[in-house]
């Protein structure tokens, strides 16, 4: 039997809330049905999104609020005047163990900030990082970070290796998951001290993974490596550049099959495998950003997600609190400080 | 009446040389009868390779040489080992005024360190550039740098943006381009310390292109500005990771399309429609990347292209020389120095 694992949902936060979360949650609700969601924000909105909804409504707990974290909101007003927002309210109900995890759709700045100082980073983490699932060739890859630290050490690259594959552990289920450094080649000597370093450090290091070097960006793609790790800039440009890039070639296909009566029949015989692909590389399936290295869990949808979306969001959520993924990456670091601890004696000696 | 101009060949570089250089060399001199060509290589390869071409025949002048830069080659290696390589006799071709601009299929790495040593930056540029065209949903881009500084400083990514305006005004034809820097965000808040400062610079400096400030990953395949300036890292990252989802996707179609004998009439039926995307993302459409900031113009095509991969490159090379692109370059920097000098004299007086 698993335990009750209850989520607590920002109501307010994404460009189609409340319904869409609603509805997201109903359709997480049918796939895990011993969750309870603790939904935060407007009491009256949130009645009438669940107004459709009657068994949901009885899993679910609101928080009422007033208030609101925009989208146009700094971090730092989010920091001074969203403590009572519903996305501080999803957040704190973790803190406090009412829930067992956060997801949020709202302002992922806002999220980042709230989420790091209402939680504190993890002992033994120096800074939290943004994880997401990213469609490849062979299933699914994990990258982080993805703009939660624009600047890093070594150390950070490091710790991301080890948070990311015990994410990876969760999410793809691979019990030693391989995880590369994104680089501008393959060879050691390639890319600047930063990516070096840590290569090096990875390489030595006693760690609860399988390092394979260095990859480049076409790798991701590829699915090359499980975990794909990087600094919060490159990351965040290299997501952002496959979405682009992904979204840009769906527009000409459209267009190509726009071009002609013929084109458009041939789509209606082609329909099934370009609803396969269509599917595989629809963000709505691989929704769910983790922000990895807190003590709690907090998950990020897309600001644009559809129930489909938040469905799969709130099931990243579900799988990482029923994994207890907080206390495996605590686990993992214990592990590897401990081992870099033995083998620096065995060294020494 | 234009003048005459001469291409110098590597004829032993890339996946398929010679054979593939003189059947894209064929190419190109369809489209520019007017060019010349000196090829450096293997005087019998090169000799049996152009035997069924009489016409280009004409047009070739052979510059024999035994050595080759190999794809193994380390940079360090080339520069000690490869002054008498069919790549290094095609920079010194354009040392010497032999050839307007070289261009290799060959080592990307032992080609920048050719060119940069044989040829020498530019007055009052610190450090040259790789750029690209890539393709968008509106048609071409230009992105820099692509890896020949993996470190960069505020002035490098200054001068890229004045050197990849230079390039896109030939390449795209477009008389004001305009440029944005690659970051996480948009708003001038967003990045690290290098992109911020970069931007300010750029949005107060009057120089030859229209600075449009930040762009995020999605904004490359987009088309949202003619140029994009970033950091040798970065680039790299975001062009191989581009190329890796297009590969991706275009294999996931194949699979789609011949997932039933339904699936595979409909291809039948959109396939005009379908052949003119696969055109627009074939990187073959797009090949040849630039020097750009030597003094000198040197072009490298990827490894693997094919006849009309080489042949795009050629003409990429072609335009670059009728417009005389380092000229260009040279007086945009002047300008864009001695504007800024007045700028600054308006200020202080």
């Amino acid at each position: 039997m698993t335990r009750q694992l209850t989520i607590a949902l920002d109501a307010m936060g994404g460009d189609h809330a409340p319904g869409v979360i609603l509805d997201g949650a109903n359709i997480a609700r049918e796939r895990h049905p011993d969750l309870r969601f603790l939904i935060c924000g407007d009491q009256a909105r949130i009645d009438k999104a669940l107004a459709p909804y009657p068994r949901l409504r009885e899993q679910v707990t609101i928080r009422h609020t007033d208030e609101v974290v925009t989208a146009e909101d700094k971090p730092g007003q989010a920091l001074r005047r969203g403590r009572n927002s519903s996305m501080a309210l999803a957040i704190e109900a973790v803190r406090e163990g009412e829930a067992q995890v956060a997801v949020s759709a709202g302002n992922t700045g806002a999220l980042m900030a709230l989420a790091k100082f209402m939680l504190r980073t993890m002992p033994g983490i120096d800074r939290p990082a943004l994880a997401t699932l990213l469609p490849s060739s062979r299933g699914e890859s994990v990258m982080l970070d993805l703009g939660a630290n624009v600047e890093c050490d070594e150390r950070n690259l490091v710790e991301f290796a080890v948070m990311g594959a015990a994410f990876a552990r969760t999410a793809l289920g691979v019990p030693r998951p391989t995880v590369a450094l994104l680089n501008v080649g393959v060879e050691e000597l390639k890319g600047h001290d930063l990516v070096k370093g840590a290569g090096q450090t990875l390489k030595q290091s006693p760690l609860p993974l399988e390092f394979a070097g260095f990859i480049e960006g076409d790798g991701i793609a590829e699915g090359a490596v499980d975990v794909i790790v990087t600094d919060g800039f490159t990351g965040n440009v290299a997501l952002k550049t496959a979405e682009g890039t992904a979204r840009m070639i769906a527009g000409l296909m459209k267009n190509a099959f726009l071009s002609s009566w013929l084109a458009r029949l041939g789509y209606l015989f082609a329909r099934p495998g370009l609803r396969a692909l269509q599917d595989h590389l629809d963000p709505n399936n691989h929704n769910g950003a983790v922000f990895l290295g807190l003590n709690g869990l907090v998950v990020k949808s897309h600001g644009g997600a559809n129930a489909v979306g938040i469905a799969s969001a709130i099931g990243v959520a579900y799988d990482m609190a029923a994994d207890d993924l907080g206390a495996r990456i605590a686990a993992d670091m214990e592990t590897s400080a401990s081992q870099a601890g033995e083998t620096g004696e065995v060294a020494a000696s």
